[in-house]
């Protein structure tokens, strides 16, 4: 594996192929690549894309990476499908973005599917993102479906996080849209040249103006992602970002330039407000998710024989509850152990 | 707070109303009362419901709960919102349907949404299930906007699990549907008056002959949720279940009672094929879920001063990747802890 390190930094795409694949697999010696590229990383700016079905996603990331090339700029595509192995894992409009984006070295695709758990999914992502920087892209594109857990983990990952919305997708779409628009830095209207387009492009504004407050560092530690790390002072003097507003057509290219010009004024503004404490963040969630596996493994391996399914048998008699449990299970390794 | 708990388990509704809003904002007192509600769980039969925007789920959950009372069985509703306070959390048809239900007292209807981090609306959902169990009712249903995070944690609380979908919603549905399709005991189309609907069951049905063929705890091993339990043999001899495709029309009552037959009939399944082996699995991966920030929270105290920030800043530097960061972490702390 770490045999492909230097072609990959030196810009071979069969070698940083392989590289995916391996990290994907988990093959042997993978960590060890990882390590060596790791660093190599820091330099791609990362946006991630998320959104409604229907909204025309993977038009929209094609036409984006079209346009990125136009300016001279290499792109890579990650389309992560959280879609389970069980039911196929179809991966999204990969086949079309193949055939008009091929024969140009500047871009590179790649898809990645479910394998084994969620979690897994997600720092798979991480590391595939990290191998594409080291390869030397400036910009990565980080799509996925939208489905499942994948908004919160996109934002973990990218420093500008485009969400997509598209007219007349049903009538709790408001909703969904209130969750999802606190990720957006940038907001894409796709299908404008539909009759709906005026009206997404109000209820977003008027969503808007009742308040996207946080910053991303703020956004992070609201959802209990951070625990230590003080915002610095740089991060609160900061001006806040509004979201824009831009209306594209995927398919005639519509809007696609204004598109990409809101994500380069987006990375300007995160460039001067403080890029360092949202790296921070990003690393501390890593740090703390892989805290959390290694630190159960441990746990469980320390634990005697029947331990577990004794006190799990426990809990389903109801005789202890689960806090209960849980605390009877720490008492039993977690004070000698940890503190 | 277990004060509270008598009136409770008595069936007065403003108990169960306190309750809940005492574990929604953790005030003090409430695990214990928790604690001494939980030997009265597991007799109320948990119903999981979600869909894709724009199918009507909160009309189909009120046509539902209309439908079990005309059956003369209790119901509760918990309508779970991963939206964040940030931007308002709003309640979906919340309330429409407490106008359609009000004054009946064998229905009780709830509404959560996100109060800190979403791993904490997946705890307080758990909990809100049990306490509306331990109150007496029949039947929980618990509907997601099905926003985020939200459909593994459905899975993870509901023993049949309802997916809502509709005609007409846009173009790269189908590869949701792929990812969702795997947790549905029963499939509705609901809106099947519109034109498309052949085509929407069409489309089910063909992605279920594809191959539904995991049983729920095989699905929650594959995504790595489930570590130490064995499948018992009974769960691997039960015959599997072919979720069924039941049309609807939640806006005048068509086909609300054909699903509600179909719920029946999974939870017949369920009790014959293994309720003990899923219910364990729940159980299994909710310790697994307290134990992992009960650990991180042991972890980070035990480390020294520094050491963290330290720590995050030899990463961000590229000194250290953040695999090597989380090993020389566990050096420091973990080795003369744990194992």
């Amino acid at each position: 594996m770490i045999d492909l390190v230097q072609p990959l930094l030196n810009g071979e795409r069969r070698a940083l192929a392989r590289m995916l694949t391996a990290l994907e697999n988990e093959r042997p010696g993978y960590e060890t690549a990882l390590a060596a590229l790791y660093p190599h990383t820091g330099r791609a700016w990362i946006v991630g894309i998320t959104g409604a079905p229907g909204t025309g996603k993977s038009s929209l990331v094609s036409a984006l990476a079209k346009a990125y090339r136009a300016r001279g700029q290499t792109v890579a595509i990650l389309a992560v499908d959280p879609t389970s192995p069980f039911t196929g894992g179809a991966i999204l409009g990969d086949r079309i973005r193949m055939r008009d984006l091929a024969g140009d070295a500047g871009v590179f695709i790649r898809s990645m599917a479910t394998r084994g758990s969620l979690g897994g999914l997600a720092r798979a992502t991480r590391d595939a993102i990290r191998v594409m920087d080291a390869a030397g892209f400036d910009r990565v594109l980080v799509e996925t479906v939208g489905a499942g857990q994948s908004e919160i983990d996109i934002v973990r990952a990218a420093y500008t996080t485009i969400v997509i919305e598209a007219p007349g997708l049903g009538d709790d779409v408001q909703a969904i849209k209130a969750g999802i628009l606190e990720i957006a830095d940038v907001l894409a209207v796709n299908k404008a040249d539909l009759s709906g387009a005026d009206n997404t492009v109000r209820g977003l504004r008027a969503m808007l103006e009742l308040g996207h407050p946080a910053s991303r560092t703020e956004l992070l530690q609201h959802h209990g992602q951070l625990m230590s790390v003080e915002p610095s002072a740089n991060g609160h003097n900061a001006p806040l970002w509004m979201p824009p507003i831009v209306r594209t057509v995927a398919t005639n290219g519509q809007g696609v330039d204004e598109l990409l010009d809101a994500i380069e004024q987006h990375r300007e503004h995160v460039l001067s407000a403080g890029l360092v404490e949202l790296e921070r963040a990003h690393i501390e969630i890593e740090i703390y998710e892989r805290l959390r596996e290694t630190l159960l493994l441990r746990f469980l391996q320390a634990l005697p024989g029947d331990t577990l399914a004794d006190m799990l048998r426990r809990v389903q008699a109801r005789e202890i509850d689960p806090r209960g449990a849980v605390s009877e299970l720490m008492g039993l390794v977690g004070n000698q152990a940890i503190g």
